[in-house]
């Protein structure tokens, strides 16, 4: 049994897609974002960094793992499913999962924050990340002209990219003319585990509380 | 042999400290971001994300990789150096790197963006970026608290964190206080590959030319 550690944001649905996926056993338990659940002792010693999702492999002598990277890795090599065990076919899905965790996340979580959370509109900074975004969204796009997934088989790499560019329009990021992305999406989107893992945890379906949640994670 | 693309980047030192520790013999291709040479069609068709560092491993079929944290990866995984082969000893590596590609490298880029090669002064910006950077490597602190290194030994984990955390003062980031930060910045600079492979490629000692290449990056 795993314990997931979550809540209803992008980097959250890495991990509980990824369950689904494989499907391991594994039990949610959502933090309270708004009130900084995840800062508290006890989940700091799962996480330093205080930041979903993360899990703890209860069959595995409890061991804990942060970094919704480290985490799609982690379940990968315990499941042995949705990364190729042959050198280049790994590096191949670790690059772009890579292309992920540094850039498309960081840069559309930049996105969100200036365009939808920040306390006036600066449009300079709204600009810079929604360029960066698109330029990034637009390599996938590239990529997956001739590539069905982005790295052989669907992988780990679909399943983070996939939660982030999915989510496009929460950030105002224009994606007109990116259709071999929208393709993408619209193909993992799918995918029956996909749909459950996007609702874990469930909706709470209180657009107050949900900007509320993001406002928190923008001020960690 | 290795064929490293890099500058004179944090992202790109990561690279060339990994080739100095492992001891593999490497050529050094140094791209000139100013004039977007790491745009160009050849360069893109061994990363078509259009970024440095990249390798190409011609012991391996020409196979090349790009992203700091999958090169990382795959030079330790093709040495067997630098990270552990048990499945937990090598999680943690892959969660502290992960934690740096996703966390530490973005925030400390835009600190330098804001703080250094903004258009006019945005204090709410340069703000942000400090202070999440200042999270970050508090986080790092703790953790260097009662351990040497950030998961067992001397890792591509501490690598990958040590390229940003040392140049801390170009963001602006205060770091008063992080003592066990400090003390683990000073051990590995002490490394004779780490001093290596940060003055790969050859420094230019042309301040103007650096705030240039700077400025492209900042524009990708």
């Amino acid at each position: 049994m795993i314990d997931l550690y979550t809540a209803a944001t992008p980097n959250g649905f890495k991990a509980s897609v990824m369950l689904e996926e494989v499907g391991l056993p594994y039990e949610v338990r959502r933090l309270d974002l708004a009130a900084k659940e995840q800062k508290q002792d006890w989940f700091l010693a799962i996480n330093p960094n205080g930041r979903i999702p993360a899990i703890v492999d209860r069959d595995n002598d409890n061991f804990a793992v942060f970094e919704s990277g480290a985490i799609l890795i982690y379940l990968a090599e315990k499941t042995g499913k949705l990364m190729p065990s042959d050198p280049k076919g790994r590096s191949e899905v670790i690059q772009w999962l890579m292309f992920q965790m540094g850039g498309l996340g960081p840069m559309m979580g930049q996105a969100n924050a200036f365009f939808r959370y920040w306390h006036e509109v600066y449009q300079p900074g709204i600009d810079r990340y929604q360029n960066e975004s698109r330029r990034l969204l637009t390599v996938l796009d590239t990529r997956l002209n001739d590539h069905e997934y982005l790295a052989g088989d669907y992988s780990i790499a679909d399943i983070a990219n996939w939660c982030w560019a999915r989510s496009h329009a929460w950030g105002g990021i224009n994606v007109d003319g990116l259709d071999n992305l929208k393709r993408w999406i619209d193909q993992i989107a799918a995918r029956p585990a996909a749909q459950r893992g996007i609702n874990v945890p469930p909706r709470v379906h209180d657009d107050k509380q949900s900007v509320e949640a993001a406002k928190a994670i923008l001020q960690k």
